[in-house]
């Protein structure tokens, strides 16, 4: 079953639980909440607070995905998330940080920008609930879709099915009813959306859409 | 004439678009957001998008206050502002952010974390509009005003009196009924609140108290 | 058909202007200036000014070779050039750096210090001009050859190949008449060298040796 | 024949005199200083001059493991040393640092974190005395054995054969007698352990245990 | 009365447990030891390990000088210290570090290195146990006294005296009986000393010559 | 008597060596090469090798000035200097910089941004040959005088001479016929000029009007 997760950067701030409310009934998965630093990525959007706040907003499971070089320094902060998603690039010492993220509880996902191989996450294949594949190069929404990408996920893919691991992929980058169908098909689990979700005046009819071209192209009737 | 700025950082963030109303209603001059990297302070509050969301959402003047290393990187993202407050502890040419500032239509002001020394702005005193004196460690709300501050503040003061300048001072951290006083009397001409102004019940209530306290200290009424 | 840069940091810096005029009439096909920042490797050579020099000396393309930590800091002051060459281990988003040069109208070059694996440029290699395979570690001119490098090269070579990429392959570093074979039945494309043609006395013999050398190695005559 | 070093980190420092002597008396191979920064693990223990003494207190090899991010800072100082283990992740140059290692006329090992890939050494494989497998990510004694290394250890160990190398393969972390069997199965050449030497009441029988498990393991009779 | 640390760096590592016997009996007011991380300064001498076994070691006060820039890292692994000494030019917020030290009950105490101005410390110097003035550039035992320091000890005593505070001064950096009489006059409360005292063969002796250059310079009968 | 040092950075980089006799027979007294990393200041300019040309190509003294974090690195490599220049913003442990300038034989020089205090180089104004007051922000040349130097040129005047010390000082940007006067004035010793030289026509010429004009303020007839 693809999941789909709204990434709130897109979301409008004067009325964030609306926001929240409206992509709930929408019927998405969870949501997902993206730090930046400023110094892992050029931009800062938002951060620890905010995060709590959404987090207080949805009893859906919340992604806090950390675009951030500290990232140790957050971990602690963020007890009550459901996923907390780290840059391999930003950690030197992965176990840890993922010993650390099991220790309170949440699941720990890690995330590579486009360029990173994927024999950096070789050895914590195992330990990790997800990888993420970021499909464009983070820091801003509303970036198009890296089409070699697809290539990275089914090279991914193809390497937790033979070491019969049963790691998901999550995609997050450009995400809409074009690309979508591409990342299922090269074998993501999880869709993330920003401005295909709240960018659109129909957050419901969007949700549906989107969903719908991931089923289509797996051949999967959506079950709603 | 005293001037109170709310920080949104004590805000609800779930609905953003209310507080501040709330607040303009109030009387607040102006609205401060606190801009965190996790590097130069160890959080992250806000960033550029929803600094944008707050100018959108009042017409008064709204003041960035870059806790951030990378000035650099930001200040050509703020056309829209009216004030943009760097810290003089992250940059190595002051002259040149100041010039960039007043190149996009802003107001520079210059903040001094509660240790450092003020003949650190000695040479670009006169190039400011104001200096930013934080009577805490910035980083997080509800902290308390360190008391060696007010020292600070009248020291400053009678530099810029002393040169017959005229930049206005800002103060920022644990300001409340019982130190806006202090400040007031010490030099400031501008209060920064937040969780004084946020975390309060009833808004309109606490900035006029805020605003009373500082008025009765200088021996000036309240024309409202 | 193989072609030769000529790398500056081999010149007479008293007289650059005649020095490229040698060049020129030497048979060189561009010249190469070496950017260091005295941090991504620990010597400074020359900037920004220089490499703007050597641009109005001559009507040979022109390919900056950036040597330095802060790669997004300087192409836009390179709009004039050729060639671009930055390092895959200066930069987090690769994708984002060759658009910036492309945008200016120049051709991005990725370069690989000798110890650096392939993998890291898998993704951007369709989107690349060239890759720069550095047969010596950066910084200083005049060092040897670095034998293993040909196995490198010969990988490059087949990832081109396999995924039907036209990517053309750069060398530099220790290119000399003993290297250059090898560097190119290994699959290199392009030569760049230093003191090999600017620490001859006879810069026209050296480059005719040197693309004699060459072209020998692969069975080709010299067509000039 | 496996070889057995022993790390002073579990040492007792009021007596490293008579712990040195201890450890040499139960037969170890040689002793191994544990350097760390702050910077490249979380953690300082010892430096330049406890190395020094160590080396002077015995006549057995001395091996320095720079877990430092300037390792450049540090060779020189280490002459008498027999052994330098760097980390690829440190460096930019590592045929600089290995060279400059020879120089000084000690052995160059290079030190990889759990996580980092072996093709980080594909290129310099052939250049070093051996590779330090960590077995934990470093920073503190005591921590436990991270299973998926044993795979780490079979990759490296079949690189090295086919390329027809000599290079030997260390193991540090979480060394002791149930988890010396695995690594030397799958390829160590030789172990370094801490706790499970320094930290016994008898260190002679630890020591002969530790070798036993190990030469049990490959099927070999301890000689001694 | 002038009281005497006795800095460890300059110790036999082979025998710490006599050595600080020897320092005791000696009549040294407490212990001091020097952590560097080499990067703060260019070498790395020990770290928390050794320090915890200085404490096991003595019942004498033990004074932790973090010559570190991570200053944060470390200062929850020293419960059990009585003085925990931080530089002014490692750390942003020096009052949360001062609150960070108090909490787990030790004294803090502000070191400047030789050219850093005293006006760095101007506010905080009420907050702190003591100041340290490094009369040497810091990093290595063995090194000359600046003159000039006396000087700045002076000035220091002054801002002291004049505010009415109860901050101690600490000198460290070639500290023997010449230089003690100098910094004593200058205001110097406490001597720190590494090769004037373990470098001598007659440490009790050493000590002894140390407390009356200083006492004699005050003009003050030695008690004992 | 006032000098007047001759910046190469606006020199005309195709004929470096006519351009170097050109400014001899106008009467310079020195050549000052300034060096520039990219990250101490926001361009790169030229390094080691071009300084090391410049000192073959005359006979007049030359000043490195190092706009350079790394000053450690480049030290050494500049035996034959005269004068060479470092940042006080770029050095923990100036005295220790001044020492091994002076050890090579060259005549140390400290550098101040417009911005930083002079109470930053109070203890070391003794040991250094001369005060380079940087009059504008480095990094680029053509940059216009900031006119409140000249209150810091004066206040450093009355340190140098209060204390007896015998310091010069040396003034560096902006420096033209109108603001050398002011610059001598307040108590400048030499003037160093790039565009208000080289970029002139007649250099000659230029490079009397400029001495004039100081020499005019000083009421003093140019013995020429």
């Amino acid at each position: 079953m693809i999941k789909i997760g709204a990434s709130i950067l897109s979301a409008d701030f004067g009325h964030l639980k609306e926001e929240i409310k409206r992509a709930e009934e929408a019927g998405v998965d969870f949501f997902h909440v993206d730090m930046m630093d400023g110094h892992f990525v050029p931009n800062i959007s938002m951060g620890i607070g905010i995060a709590k706040h959404v987090k207080k907003l949805t009893d859906l499971p919340v992604d806090v995905h950390l675009m951030v070089e500290n990232v140790d320094l957050f971990i602690n902060e963020f007890e009550e998330m459901d996923y907390i998603t780290f840059h391999i690039e930003a950690v030197r010492f992965p176990f840890r940080i993922i010993n650390k993220i099991k220790n309170i509880g949440a699941k720990p996902i890690v995330a590579l920008n486009p360029a990173t191989p994927l024999d950096e996450i070789e050895y914590i294949l195992d330990e990790v609930y997800a990888v993420l594949v970021m499909t464009v190069e983070p820091g801003f929404s509303g970036q198009k879709f890296i089409p070699v990408m697809t290539k990275k996920i089914r090279k991914l893919k193809s390497m937790i099915v033979e070491n019969g691991y049963d790691t998901k992929i999550f995609v997050d980058g450009g995400i809409n009813v074009e690309t979508a169908p591409m990342a299922v098909k090269a074998g993501a689990d999880v869709l993330i959306a920003a401005s295909a979700i709240f960018g659109k005046e129909d957050v419901k009819t969007a949700v549906k859409n989107l969903r719908d071209s991931a089923l289509k192209a797996l051949n999967i009737k959506n079950p709603e």
